[in-house]
């Protein structure tokens, strides 16, 4: 190979490599709106079931230590899931630009959620209400505070 | 209560109580386009993490046994998800009629699907990568199927 076409085949290289070093994440998906999906479904399926165990505390739904629980370990998957559908170039949907210019920010409100969900699931495996009811409104509370800066209304 | 207004009462709870013995499917959501929203959301995430670990039998992405094992174990709980998605009154989005014609097909379809889901977990977990090529691929299958039969396309 002459050094004009190793020069060219490096350059054509270059663009792939800085990308998947810099956006490791989007690297799972093949376009943005691959990724805007994929965030939007998991956060769908939280809501849902948050909104299964918000029932069971407002005594809509008679508690029921198993559904509670599973409900919980549901929500416990999915929680690690939509972060990774925030890379560079992702921008849309309903999230706010602030996203990726306070991306620290952002990274905190997402573990403060997943830390919170945490409890929950350690709340409703133990099966009692009072324990699942306070935890159930601490993860509320990180949903909210998250929605707050970084969904667009 | 006089017995004009216990009547009146009485047949205002019976759609409300016959609604909820025959479909405690549909008890999960509000209204039927929240079922929707539910399970093509259930089924999108499916869909990505089937996605990757196609990506790592092709060769696109290279082995890497805890990856593999999150990705099923993802799949997994997803995989119980969308059924309870799909009751009375929630026909719509890409949702063939079939479903709820040939119910007892359509329930042994995704019986079928998750008994695949779950020999591709164990397959995950056993860090052979001949065993997750094998079981990928039975569990495609079953996607496939039911894609043909009940899904629009």
């Amino acid at each position: 190979m002459n050094s004009q076409l190793l020069r060219v085949s490096l350059k054509a290289l270059i663009p792939a490599l800085t990308l998947s070093i810099t956006t490791p994440a989007m690297a799972q998906f093949a376009k943005p709106e691959d990724a805007i999906k994929y965030r939007q479904s998991a956060f769908a399926l939280m809501g849902a079931h948050m909104g299964r165990l918000s029932a069971v505390v407002k005594g809509e739904v008679p508690y029921n230590k198993e559904d509670v629980a599973r409900n919980a370990a549901i929500i416990s998957t999915l929680s690690s899931l939509p972060w990774q559908a925030f890379g560079p170039g992702t921008e849309g949907g309903k999230a706010e630009p602030a996203i990726w210019k306070e991306n620290a920010k952002f990274k905190s409100a997402a573990d403060r959620m997943q830390a919170a969900v945490a409890e929950l699931n350690t709340a409703a495996q133990s099966g009692n209400p009072e324990n699942l009811k306070k935890a159930l409104g601490a993860t509320g509370q990180t949903c909210k505070a998250c929605h707050d800066d970084f969904r667009k209304k």
